[in-house]
């Protein structure tokens, strides 16, 4: 996981927030180095020191990390020991802090609900979806697994998902076919609203069938389904929609083996971090 | 505020969810062209009805807004429909959703915060910060202006904010001074933590005084003080740190020009929108 | 299949051939318009006809196909018929030719070995490699699916293969444990170069297991062994290394059900193709 | 001929090969570093080690190379020697090896073509054409140079070149004069079907003449009229079209200056290399 | 002021000008190292040392400064020392002597004009406008910074400027009003061309006053009516049009802030500096 | 000439001007269509049409161009009329005309010495060479062309330009020789400083001979040597180095075939144009 995005990958949020350098900094501060450090101001799961450190360390500036990314920290933890000239710290100060705020808070709330359905259904997992913030996908897809998540297809070229909007357009035994025919290396997936649909898709050969929306109710009587038919152990079952953080116990309590929720990456709790700049230290 | 971004900055989003294509849509429906639309799901202020249709556009489809950017929304209304090639709605839709999703989000909650804020204060004005979506500035930023916020200096080029850490490293009067030299065509705004800095940045010109994370009973004392010494009308103030939904009105309430607030662009919640393929339509 | 890439990726070819225009054409010929006719050399299966229209589309030319991607041709047949601008025909003719030609003699080598596996076993088919030309990943591995191939993983991201060189540093049990941990979403395949390996992962859960270099009689073996404990409807068999258009037939003929062959894009033979100018009927 | 191409160039063929990171080896092997060696697994001329090296480097992984480029190599010999995170090595080898595979290939052809026709006309030189792979032209055309042969010009951009389709839409005279017209920097190469053309091309002063898919017997006839008129030393004499590796020698022993073949570049044999992790090593 | 652009930014001005290396230097000088030095070769205010600096110890150049960003040089002062490998000085040379020779032409310039103006009103400073060459504009704007000279803004996104084309469109008052109820971050600046235009401008809140082309009666007239209202103190008056070396001590006298200047980066005069390999040095 | 940058490359300049969009027209006008002109301010050669067409377009604009590229031009003529939002035709203004005014500067003044030197010698061309503004060269070259110059070589790449500083460090008739060795596609130029080195290099059969900064009765002695050895005709040769306007005539008398003026490019006075929006038109 270490190498998951290129330097030039970060440096656009660089240039994203200084086209033109840093103004403020060019005409206030001299040229001097310094020390700063990162802490953490809240408990919970790092994530986004190696992508901070590439940067800071991309602007000559040495970076320590205190922590690994995925350990649990408290308030006041040392994440990242900075020293270096100072207008290179605070050139990159934000958006290292607005990396490592978005990752750690999804990977804090990942864990989070990933540690509440396994103590309900020590094998049912926590995956991500698509629903990323465009731009930042990989780094939204890497604070899932450093949560300990599953994050899903990373996108639309590297696995077979056969939602709604394709089954208004064809039926779903075809498509399964059809997905088959085109590849052995992926897995299908096929997203189901019916008991029914659920079954065909796995005498198809479907191997991962996605509970769309389905009560509790719906999702025990398609698993039975497919127990009867003797596919339950060829398929992974996969629940997603209009489950949160209240409800999710009771459905990882179902015999499901992942649950995959939007929320993970589409509306995220910033985690809480600062930059603070020790003077006299440089 | 229409052409904000250039449709290259919205592909890269397309080029992240599908660097080889979509290999579903790809094997599994036909060469097709059919309807969609876009609704939403919920409550709010629309945004990202410009990018979309950008995006949709540029892969051949038509697409005919139903409301425009910053328009109050209800469940069930149509935001774009949508005609052409099904593959090119398809490879589209997640990106699409997830710009509209995520600017709409924080226009929703600009509004509602900014009219909290005018409720109790006319004049007192809500901004964001540079605590956005790293790879997503500029459309955080818009999603704040059709909310009817402030979006505040665009990064580290266009503004010059004297904050805690150039603090730690030069004079506040001197800092001030420097800003001055350097342009006169930028504002200076100088961050404080103390009545007395405040009046000394005031006294050197800064034209913007940050109160950062001071109680309401600092906030007055350091009003009364410019006051005292006739600067008041030469500043604008702006209030920072520690200030949410719910204390929000009584720092407004205080004699403020603006709030500016991290968690609008770093704690953002989705706004439910969802594409429907109408089959038989095309 | 259709809009597989970006026309940015395409222009990429077109800056690398003349990053200062084409001198030849603004020197010597008029601005006026032509026609021109794209035609095949030689019998085969075409590809890259999408590719190539994008490109003249973009310099304003009207490219009206003459065959569909993926379809058998015989010499002197028209590919694309064009009308446009001279100047931009010319900009555009040798890297159209240079995608065609390359595209064609893959998708043309494919449907050749393709076919002679399924002559032999109608359940064996080919797939392509990561063996591709850098810069023209997403194009080989297209045209591969345009003969007919699978086009096996598209690179490092998306598709778990552990190979000899992990299993260097790691025991094979113990990598398929960790792969199986890390998504549910990506089939686990496995190199291995004994039958005992192969009887390894496939308990562990490997979903597709790749003989590599293996004689006919160690295939052999390891479909026995896989038989006798149950697993070979468990696992897909992928054959790789040795194998060429002579053996094919006989490694095809075993009870297999994919080869895989880094020639088919390391080592690919032109398709000719020409553009020829139809003078006087601009 | 060391920085033909710059880092960014080739990071774009990591960047394709693994977009979100290499999914496997972050699952499956440890973060550890380790020995390997890259190794020729055939005779001929090694080309791409520059390129490979700069890559390895770019990640952090020290490689020394045991040959240089253009050098002649055997079965195992060692081309380079890693030493670094395994991680790295592993998501590098199969960009590296491709590039080497590729570039080593055309090197390797080169040279023997280029010796066949030396072989017989001590002054004949073997030149590449620009039927490269897209987005890897810079590469194709260098491996063609450290086999010992002319890379041509390297684009529309840098050398005047008046084809068959330049001459459906202008006669040869005016288009020679104007291309002098244009420019006194750059040779004026035409193209021509006859002896009469080349006759006409020659008097008007291009300096290079292109006899295209001419018979023996028509190329001698045309060296003879362009003796007969005192120009033979004024130009330069390409022949290109219908010529392989058997007829070369036949073509070559005209009195001939430089024949330029397609196939170098577009019609590539890989040059079989292998990478192997030394296990406990590292 | 260090590190305005980023190394990306200058690399594409190598790549501009070797997109396939340097044919000469790879086919006529030896693989060695050198010593080389670039000299002024005449007085002025040195710049672009930083940029120059950044792009030869990319390729692996020890570069030694002699002198600073912003200092005065004479004839053969040594600016830049360097030692390394000579394909790689001469790859760099030209664009680093371009970079230079622009920057300190407009650098040598805008300190020529600000000692001018200054001599006369020490208050009035010298602006640049956006009148720079595209591609080119973060270095112009440096530059001018280093020749003390206020940088302006730095394009569309970063101040509000209302001029004559918006106020085709849009009366004054209604435009000043708009630009403060879009943001309070930015100043804002109206272009007038009356003394009445000005008076409304300064009493809507416009901060800065561009008076463009106006005579110096009219300038006169314009600053009396805005001391007579009480505004004068309130605004910064800038000075625009038909101002050049020899009226701008005139301008400069009257009481006026700033006086911005096209010619400054649109008609500059190239500094002139040499690179000097120094033979056997190596 | 017509195509000879790609819309991409234009586009990086609107990025530079409003990497955030155009704040002031956002805030101050209407959503509105209206009419514009760019109107000539001097007299001299237009150049940038097509390239400020190309942009404006993009935008949506209908650009129809009153004048040519390469058209002389007098005050008030209509340059390009436009039609369309008022947003984009402001968006694009600054760009648009910096673009015409810096290539019609430069075309204008290379018509108005080439004129000058063909007045005293027919044969005697002007040429431009690599001062140009980095980032700007293709531009450049193409203002250069427009007005009637030779471009040179475009870059490093394509064209062999043997220099004092490759003469540093090998001799001039070994560095001849390794050029010829490595292409015949390229001509070969050599920079000398004696007529004893021009004489080295015409016998080896270098095609151009720059005469670096020679005194008249130095260039006369050199072609003199030429001409006695019989090497004249077998050479261009091109002056380079203290020519300037007044000079120009004196060395364009003498027997030479081209000058190249750095000043051409690297200081260029800009030509004046204006765009105005005509109100009440739209």
């Amino acid at each position: 996981m270490n190498a998951m995005v290129p330097i030039q990958y970060l440096l656009r949020f660089i240039d994203e927030d200084s086209p033109f350098g840093d103004v403020t900094s060019d005409a206030v501060i001299p040229d001097c180095t310094c020390l700063a450090v990162i802490r953490a101001e809240q408990e919970g799961i790092i994530a986004g020191i190696q992508e901070a450190s590439a940067l800071f360390e991309y602007f000559g500036i040495v970076a320590e990390p205190g922590k690994k990314d995925g350990n649990a920290v408290i308030p006041n933890d040392i994440i990242l020991s900075l020293k270096g000239p100072a207008k290179g710290i605070l050139r990159v100060e934000r958006t290292a802090l607005n990396i490592i705020g978005r990752m750690s808070g999804i990977a804090t709330q990942t864990r989070k609900l990933a540690d509440r359905a396994s103590a309900v259904n020590s094998r049912c997992r926590i995956a991500a979806t698509r629903k990323t913030c465009p731009g930042f996908r990989a780094l939204d897809k890497k604070a899932v697994q450093l949560g300990g998540g599953d994050p899903h297809r990373m996108g639309l070229s590297d696995g077979f998902l056969i939602k709604d909007n394709h089954l208004a357009l064809v039926p779903i035994a075809e498509a399964v076919r059809s997905a088959k025919a085109a590849s052995v290396y992926r897995k299908i997936e096929t997203e189901v609203e019916t008991p029914h649909d659920a079954l065909t898709a796995a005498k198809e050969g479907a191997e991962i069938i996605l509970l769309d929306n389905m009560t509790p109710q719906m999702i025990r009587e398609t698993l039975f389904g497919l127990e009867r038919a003797g596919l339950r152990n060829r398929v992974t079952i996969e629940l997603s929609g209009g489950i949160d953080e209240i409800t999710l116990s009771d459905y990882a309590a179902l015999d499901v083996d992942i649950i995959s929720m939007g929320a993970l990456t589409h509306t995220v709790k910033n985690f809480s971090v600062t930059l603070e700049v020790l003077p006299g230290a440089g």
